[in-house]
């Protein structure tokens, strides 16, 4: 409802190139279209700066290849996030270009190259088991439009480790730090830099872990200032906020 | 321990202007002073932009007026949150121009005005009990050289009243919204907004609110992907966080 | 227990056509009947407006059979919610109309297709995920004679989608609004509409929606006065008590 | 934003009655004043049915009473809930006639007495400790316009007390329960009638009762189908829902 | 320890029957037997009336087998709950006589038919979902040698189903009540009569159920002072301490 | 509802020394008094075999002696749990010979000094802080008519202690167990004896005791199998049920 | 129960040196006193080192004395925990050598100034606010008989803090660290370190930290596997445990 | 950063043995490897005095055999804990004496068999599903160089199970201690030694065992002293920490 299309509106009106119940019509026809089984929001493209990324889970692997198509068509890339294998035969059947990252459970397609991020995002995961969520947040950041750098296996157990990729750290201009178990490493890393710090709390663990709980309350309780959080196993998440961020 | 310094220090020894005895102890010395009773930490003026700000409960009036003398000698702003009216007090008592914000419970001195963030940070609070919890995010960002614009009692169930506003919240760099009961402002703002929303949870409400967990738990499960979460009731960190985003 | 029937066995008694003992005995003989392995409730299409529904999870396809022909004997609809194919398989043999509507699982039997309810219920969902929830209070609604609207994939973070289908919600009589991860959706929609809203937390989401926790929690805290909340995925319970407020 | 109104502005634009300036600032002026400290929504009062309430927690007395004050200027009845004595004094000395119900903590204004609900809208509490959350579902109903009973002491340990009420539940158009401890009464009672039963979980109760914990999840776990959940110790929220219900 | 038992050491110490090394000995010699991978605790049968009882979940089913055999050489029934088809066949090839009740997954031994209890443990289910538990508490209290009665599908939504049996509930000299969901029947029946209530929750129910919590949680908050309550699906406990409480 | 009044009621009919009218009404009048504000149940002396008990907390010092006043005329034993000073002075003006123990906060009156239960009810508590619970126990059950023991100081950690009093445990025919933390103590109890035991946990212990939340799931998950719970700091309700128990 | 000393018993026994009666007796004669309200446990000075700590809260200052004297007698040294002034004074007016130790909250007598303890104890706070916790560790594995150090104000935003310790750290023959909020501190300080470390949880902090919920499960679940947990704020448990590791 | 090998970096840099430059990169050359996938830690033989143990769970066999070898090759013991039987063939492959342990479900390889404790572990279990995570302790501690007893169920139902084994238990420098259900054990053996008890919660139980939960806070609120508690079914790091204490 941008206030100079409505403007444009009442002066069609007035000019009479329009009449009034047209113009209540139109004023009403928002741009997003029905499939039928979701309403696909090609709108939020021109609001929050990319395409809507589809959730994979639970959707049929031909409704998956309709919905990407419908988001593919207009030049964007395109991503799915946990997806299955059979999800991604379905679109690949339809875009011979579509890729499938495994790891991150990821099925995207790359129609633009262009850099929009102004730095690096750095991701950053404490032990071998977070790479998944963490390739999750560094493929959502790609293909945003990011430079990307993922350093991992440095959990605060082993703390000269992350020293030792202190230079790194010290270069992003945004950070996103994946952990299980205790979730302390966003807190130390958000203590060794100066730019914000996006904490993704996995469900990596076990017994007390209760499903990445614990790392999730640790990383809100962060005693860094600079660190926030998101979801458990949202490397998606992460990736697109930092992405944002690293826009302006 | 940054490289040039480190370099410096070698080429001190080779140059015999050190012995290696005072270059290892120099290494060592960090600076950071010791009170007696807390680590002042200066150097994260230099790490992350602005001097280490005073958590407030628990502290002795004439402690926190010691902690903030310490703190304000290098010319910086410097903020005690949840502060009390008698640790203001003490502070007063040794700098006239402290200020104390009374909603906010916030205790401050503000030495450099100049602003540093390239934005407006908007300030969104649901309800008018979430005001206090706002007001400290309000405070932290303009201390930390920020234009601010604080937005209030626009809560969801009210949805035209956050519109008839949009205008202000489509203004921002970054969004800092503050929300109890069941949190649901950050989804709707989010999806109205291209810019990273920091989401604060308050303890606003009563029985199934427990403190403020049903908020957390809601922003932490927000559909809109530019949405990250700090602790409950944290205004401060939100502010902070902001302020880091809003600089870059 | 109704006075009426009470009186006119002490009518009876008195002249004689009954003894004492058969009279106690009548007034202990309430209208249920005892199949072997659960009791069926006659008497509740009576109290309360439709004979009783089946849950189907642990009950062996036989018994299910057995028990819908029980119910269905009387003329009513008959319906048996979260049912599997083989549940449904045993039904159909029986009942040739019998129907299974997948995405719901639910099996049920039309034999009144009568319109009870004075108004229209509008059912509203949050995302794809929670449509089969949504359909469970669909079917359960049209079953027991009500017009039924859904209005689905209008979550909160794309505001307009909701505004845009506004017209359908000022015409419900009653609202079901279903919604996982934060579940936000009945707050905003009850803002908009003067009507009772039902609201169904869905188990969707992951991590810190911990199975529906955080909906349900948020709904609980809407802050919306003309919200009530049902349990978690219990779109059946949401169809019936809209039924009955509709029926009014 | 109601089509008529719009279609309206279009015409006055065509008939040059309004510059397209001043269209597009009428579209936008939306019908809520700010008091400098809380927006008060008169429009709630045209959307659903009754001026907006106040919630007392946390507001100062003289704003509590400017609160009022707008509200009441509208001719209709007002209600704070939650309210404390020094507040009730400050809207008495402003409005003469303002009482204040002391078990429901209640300050209200009773300006206008007409009834609008169509049947009886009864009340029950289990124990004489759930009166208060009781009260305040009774007087919130009571100044929506609607006939109120209130049964109460009736818990499940007791059944025959409750059975010995139960013409007067059958009696109501729409039930309000109220319950701590196990919370079971809502069940009894959803069994016992075939209307709306609204269920408020009180915090009454000690240990495992979790402040209404446990009676809000055995209401939400009812095997009742026509109880519906508000959260706990929300009477007003129970009243206002069984109002909205009363006068379809 | 049993003080004749020990005097009579010191007797034959004294007499000379016995040396001191043997009589320390000896007093450490107590009745239980190692088969190597369980201690068989023979000497509880004489503490607590009867013979240790077999925990099904996974044992190997040789082990089973052999755990089964070494408790019935006493000539005591034997019971084995939470097993599975392969355990009881296992037991079955040693045991001819030994039975298996699919329903309550328990295998037994029937060796002594004597009737210990002094009244009868009636047995109530609320759904038939319930069920499986309270066939393990009946199971288990038949062989602990009990007349026992079951009284199934009564829940509180149908209270005049339950008033119905309550001949047989007064009947009952200890009561056993089972329930999912609410857990309300305990408070019900607990009201009705005036003997001990053991309250069984069940796992039966889906989403605010949380796997019998909300069941748990509302039997310990029981408005009837006669309830007690063992662990969630603990059939096998209310049925042994019913019986205890049978024999007295 | 007693199956020989009602025939008797019948035949008064029959004989015409009764209207059918008349009959309903006497049907219906059961026997209970409405005080105004609390619905005192006389009916339960004769159903559970005791008085109704006072829950004393939010009950004005006047109400609570008018109801203890109206259960005292009876003649028998009246019980206040969790009264206060102020309470019991209330009662006492009324009643010269009622009693206060501080320990426990029970306020009663001994109108009736026979001995129900056949054998004693021995309470047992783990450490000082739990004794006023035990308290409460102990007074219930002696009201109740019971032999009372009272063993204290006894945990766990301390394994000797409890050894050195198992000829009392022995001694018992119903046990009661009361303990915070780690609340072992009942399983220890359980295994070192053959009748029921009725484990109360208290909220003694501080951080992760979680207010009795520790004890109580430990009491629930026993490994002894004669164990039963009530609610945290349930020192009355274990008592009564004890009482009961006693007098089988 | 030693073996010798049973065995002593039988040979007295044999040789007439004790009658049968008086061996059972004395047999049964553990060290241990009542003092009428609670079971001081002498022996537990041979048994685990130390004479019994006593647990302030709730306990009556002269109760306190008391049971302090009867400690004191011994010559151990004596400690009571979270004790008041009011306790303290009550202490200090039987022994003037008794000390307040404020922060910790601990009331002590030394008596005995030798060093058990092989090495130093090492313990690290992370805020200021922990200090109270960490004091309560210091005084008590001072008063165990051991040296020990304390590092504080070294929380994980901080490492190079920490780092700089680093040398006091390694001298550590057992380490306890206290951290609320994140609890992150004893991962980073295990991974430095070779021996074993203690951590204890603190409750400071708010919102999610939920009185340090958040920094115990963040504990259990450390990536370091030199690390075990006390309770929340468990200063004198960690201190306890340390202590008997130093011994070794 | 030993400071010998600093100050000889700073003497070589002097001498000019070193460039500035190298010596600034050889301080940063920390002794771990990059093996692609994961950082292994050989440094940390040197710090906490064994190889890293690798965590199986999400490995592929191929990926575990090569971190194994690249373990294996500096001549320690190896240790792959939660191993499955297709991972243990990968390393078989490699390492002909690599062995499995089927019941701890762990992977090693003795390639060192000095030992270093200097007394015995013992690890008490409370029933028979305890024994897994009882044998993962054994297992480590064995490999990491102590002798290591086994008593095994020994529950705190039946007491004098566990008293039988006192003299092992007294033998023992550190006890490690593993039960489910209740977790009371260690309490028992807490207080019946004085030596250090590590706790280990188990998943083992149903219901409100919670997945071990009800173990976890009962330990946390042991009233023995000398406990300290690990994570859920972490018998590797309750094995560690004892063969850490076991060393001094």
């Amino acid at each position: 409802m941008n206030a100079e299309a409505i403007k444009k509106l009442f002066q069609q009106v007035k000019s009479g190139d329009l009449t009034t119940d047209d113009a209540v019509q139109q004023l009403r026809h928002l741009p997003f279209e029905d499939l039928g089984f979701a309403n696909v929001d090609h709108h939020r493209a021109v609001r929050v700066g990319m395409a809507e990324v589809i959730f994979g889970p639970g959707k049929r692997p031909d409704h998956m290849a309709k919905i990407f198509a419908s988001l593919a068509k207009r030049g964007n890339n395109v991503l799915a996030t946990r997806a299955t294998e059979e999800q991604f035969r379905a679109v690949k059947k339809k875009f011979k270009k579509a890729e499938y990252n495994e790891l991150a459970r990821a099925v995207f397609l790359r129609q633009d190259n262009k850099i929009y991020g102004k730095g690096t995002i750095v991701v950053v995961s404490a032990g071998t088991s977070d790479i998944p969520v963490a390739e999750e947040a560094v493929v959502t950041a790609e293909l945003m439009g990011n430079e990307v750098q993922h350093v991992f296996d440095v959990g605060v157990a082993g703390i000269h480790r992350l020293l030792a990729r202190r230079e790194v750290l010290m270069g992003a201009r945004v950070l996103i730090v994946c952990a299980g178990m205790e979730g302390a490493l966003p807190s130390v890393v958000g203590g060794l830099t100066s730019v914000p710090v996006i904490a993704v709390p996995t469900s990596v663990g076990y017994g007390a872990a209760f499903g990445g709980l614990a790392a999730l309350l640790g990383m809100l309780n962060s005693c860094a200032s600079n660190v926030t959080v998101v979801n458990i196993d949202n490397g998606f998440g992460a990736g697109y906020v930092a992405s944002m961020i690293n826009r302006l």
